[in-house]
């Protein structure tokens, strides 16, 4: 079955260090949302696209293994992989490493689901979604 | 003629350090807004209190003189004071101490403008600022 | 047994929101930590004295549930709860609250490991964390 | 005279915005940053270069002016101009662009100052430093 991902190219910042002079660790949060926008941006699947349907997709779930510490000005490569689920759900899992030494430093996962406008969670699949996957290639 | 001031008590979190051990730079424009929003709360002047009068007060100029570095886990006072002007802004001073050693940290200053729904700046103070005012016992 | 526990008051910040005008999904990673960071003040469990015993507690994980969104300029209670586990690892599960309305904002965990000052994983629990344990009236 | 000057581009972050869904004032102080270090890169004027030769170069002061806002997901231009000054300082400012409409979103400066590793303030430009502008082709 086709598989869905994608990979983004990042330069960790002097600013998301920490007092033990490595990336502290909630900013992966942004590394993980940076390597989301950036497979939506390729596979039309951004925020914006979204809620042009009438739809938000909070987060329900965040999940994050820490493996390595890295510093900053540190060119790290984060994968993201879309899962496939009939559940109404964005699900995606994440990889990021250090490019230079290939070391995995972060594995995650997040999960988001769709609210409509009125603030009422969707049980079902959204119809754009179902288009979506179709026009990705995926398996309704 | 009367002024206004405040001040709030505010703990330096880990994830606000660098890698040099200390509070990055940056994330004094927190605690500036920590600041003035606990100022909004005190003298009724919040982002909410403006935005229920049909405006946005969006930032147009900030400066900072940073003069000793602060590590985490310190207790800081942020003074907050108001800036009577004419003009159709807010100006806010501020002073950061180190509550311990009663160290100045740092200084600033903060301008904001009006702006309407529709995007438009106001020129003129904004009636309910006015009102504002007056209710704070400063001259219009 | 006797348990550990710890809760802190937080109000949101107007930086701590995005564009969905509510909390940014991970800037709860810092709530967790300021609840962590509150308990090692209450239980003498800081980052540093951690430090001063020879060893850094990196994070090797961390698990976000989210239940409903929060606006800014909100007072929430971070409560903050130490698993007890024979294992050498810091273990904390958290609850947020929105303090007004009571509804249960977010759930989560950590797990911090020791390393030494060469960088060694601690297999064991280091001696001053099991005197630690002793002096909190945990059993080791 | 020779003048350095550098540009990097960006795309804003959805983490970076508020809740008046535009990009938090005081995320271009990291924008800023980004730009001073993707210079530093370029010209071997890193934090990392300055520290090797015995020397942290603090923030003092740091300016900002805000002209138009902008949203998320949105390619910026972050143009940094190193300012020549026989002060022992460095100087930069800033300017930064929305790519697509031209429109300049926000001018800067910043200034930093040299400690050494006592933490004692250099009065005079450190050797490296006189060294740097002279590899650069400016006058010293």
């Amino acid at each position: 079955m086709k598989t869905l991902n994608h990979s983004l190219i990042i330069n960790t910042r002097f600013s998301d260090t920490d007092a033990m002079q490595i990336v502290w660790h909630g900013n992966y949060v942004k590394y993980f949302e940076d390597g989301r926008e950036s497979f939506g941006n390729k596979f039309n699947l951004r925020y914006m696209d979204i809620y042009s349907h009438g739809y938000t997709a909070p987060m329900v779930h965040l999940e994050l293994d820490y493996k390595k510490p890295v510093t900053f000005n540190t060119a790290i490569r984060v994968e993201v992989y879309y899962v496939h689920t009939p559940a109404a759900k964005i699900i995606f899992e994440y990889k990021i490493y250090n490019i230079k030494t290939e070391e995995l430093l972060c594995t995650g996962q997040s999960i988001q689901v769709f609210v409509d406008l009125n603030g009422e969670l969707s049980l079902t699949n959204p119809e754009f979604y179902d288009n979506w996957k179709k026009e990705a290639g995926l398996n309704v």
